[in-house]
């Protein structure tokens, strides 16, 4: 049995910079024709210059010419409309991290009040940059994304023409969101379709599933998979693969982050057959996000085999979801 | 500035065995008279022999005299009342897990019906044996605890001549029950006076202060000093210490509990001193213990003295909560 999909694309990835990247990006040129690309690096990624350079550096990261990058810049308060105008050549959106919420976000937005954030907002609006959005405040840690909506909502009233991506959403009140705003669309993880916080601290520890946002409770998993499984137009599939090494996942203060970029086709064409929807991932890894950012991907075909894969250990110092564990489903061409 | 308490108690202490027995009794033997020992060792201590040859191997893992074991049985429905009859010569209390909920467990009672334990229970309370209680169902990992309070009732109403002691608790839903129930008692970590769950999850993931029940809400972090700081007569310390080699917290699979033993007394009068409760402190630390529980205890002074301490990496393999920072208060004679 055997499954093609149509320029898969992931939405919402971390590919880091040097050996990190030269790493894991060769894990996501063989599922994907494309990929978002976060641009929270050491420093941010804040400039054409910058942008274009890490973009060459991720292609001469890979022997492959079928994967392009979809770059982004990470959002300051200060972008005028002609650096806008100028950077919407290279772009495919701009991402706001409030300050301090995740990785590499100590940069980011220190106040959401969007009289600060007008006139770069405006301008995105106009020049029709999507917004990404990691929508948490700095609150107790299971409220955070619940205590956003107020202010994705205040973003989708105030800017009605600008498209607002909510980035690996969590929460049920997240999904409502999307019914009640036109503008409003969601990136989901493979992993959040997967676990609540019991998978992260309701038995042993697994720093291997700490993520930000932080799991939350098997109601909010149920609405996730119920607007994923559904070809629901407003969500995208966004991996958040976000490697670590090792020694900085098991040891005394461990990075958030679930690495699954070498293993997220093969398990959401799992899950997805296991609800028997498979007809519904094609709209959910590509076709969703191809209206939404309103764009054409490489062309490229990916197909599926029902043929056991193992998950390997490691890849180099990164352990990936699902480390040693067998999925039912493989890639064509990748051992 | 000195600080003298009088035969402070350890209310409840996991010292394991063998090396680690070795490694950790004498950290709690500088600070306390006395600590209730934990009997989830494998295979948990379930005989009057296992019990005493414990206690025999406790004590001669330190040399000194000034300490007492107070030696619990893991609770089992089976046990009669012959048998609990002579075993109360040797035990302090009998301590009930649900099966699974926590380290060693696993020989814990599956079913917390009421009719199915009725008979040791009754037992105990006509023998006047203190029952203790890890108390969380196995449901969602930050509703266990208060789901099991409907349970805490259901005990408290059938055995009303029965004490029983809540351990370890963390929420203020199980504080409220204090003032309802007249024989129901409670435990409070140090650590649970500290931390919430945003100390283990809401930045980096924080492994060694991860413990079952895991650490709430800010809101029931205060409820538990409120009650703790204002001497209330129906709680008492109990560290819950619970030592694991750095491999078993810094791994991919992180086993439950937070080791404070060498720096409980130390942290707790820097945390009375700062909240102005100082006077509070011996009832909090043994007077309480001494009158739930109707005993004496050796007679021993422990003198605290305003003087830096700076907490070691580890105690063997053990990582200890404030690992390398530095404390406010020492206690005299301990380097």
């Amino acid at each position: 049995m055997t499954l093609t999909l149509n320029s898969p694309l992931d939405m919402h990835l971390h590919v880091r910079d040097n050996d990190m990247l030269k790493t894991v990006v060769h894990l996501s040129t063989y599922s994907f024709a494309g990929a978002i690309i976060m641009p929270n690096l050491v420093p941010p990624i804040t400039t054409i210059k910058a942008l274009k350079a890490y973009k060459q550096r991720i292609l001469s990261s890979t022997c492959k010419d079928d994967f392009e990058p979809l770059m982004t810049l990470f959002f300051k308060s200060d972008y005028d409309y002609e650096f806008l105008k100028e950077a919407k050549k290279y772009i495919s959106a701009i991402k706001l991290y409030p300050s301090g919420v995740t990785t590499n976000s100590l940069d980011g937005v220190s106040s959401m009040d969007v009289e600060k954030l007008r006139g770069t907002l405006e301008a995105m609006s106009e020049l029709e940059i999507p917004l990404l959005v990691h929508g948490e405040t700095s609150g107790f840690v299971m409220d955070r994304e619940k205590e956003f909506c107020s202010i994705y909502e205040q973003f989708a009233i105030n800017f009605p023409n600008l498209k607002i991506v909510m980035e690996h959403i969590t929460t049920a009140q997240s999904v409502a969101l999307l019914d009640r705003y036109e503008n409003l669309y969601a990136t989901i993880t493979l992993h959040h379709l997967l676990i609540t916080l019991d998978d992260v601290i309701g038995g042993m520890l697994k720093p291997h599933l700490f993520c930000k946002p932080i799991a939350k409770r098997v109601e909010d998993k149920e609405e996730l998979l119920r607007v994923a499984l559904s070809a629901y137009p407003k969500v995208m599939f966004g991996s958040d693969s976000a490697p670590h090494p090792k020694d900085k996942k098991e040891c005394c203060g461990c990075a958030a982050g679930v690495f699954t970029a070498p293993i997220v086709l093969q398990v959401l064409t799992q899950l997805f057959e296991k609800y028997d929807k498979l007809e519904n991932l094609q709209a959910f890894v590509s076709d969703n996000a191809q209206k939404i950012y309103n764009f054409k991907p490489l062309n490229k075909k990916v197909t599926l085999e029902k043929k056991e894969f193992i998950v390997p250990n490691s890849y180099g110092s990164v352990v990936p979801m699902f480390a040693g564990e067998k999925l039912l489903w493989s890639i064509k061409g990748v051992l």
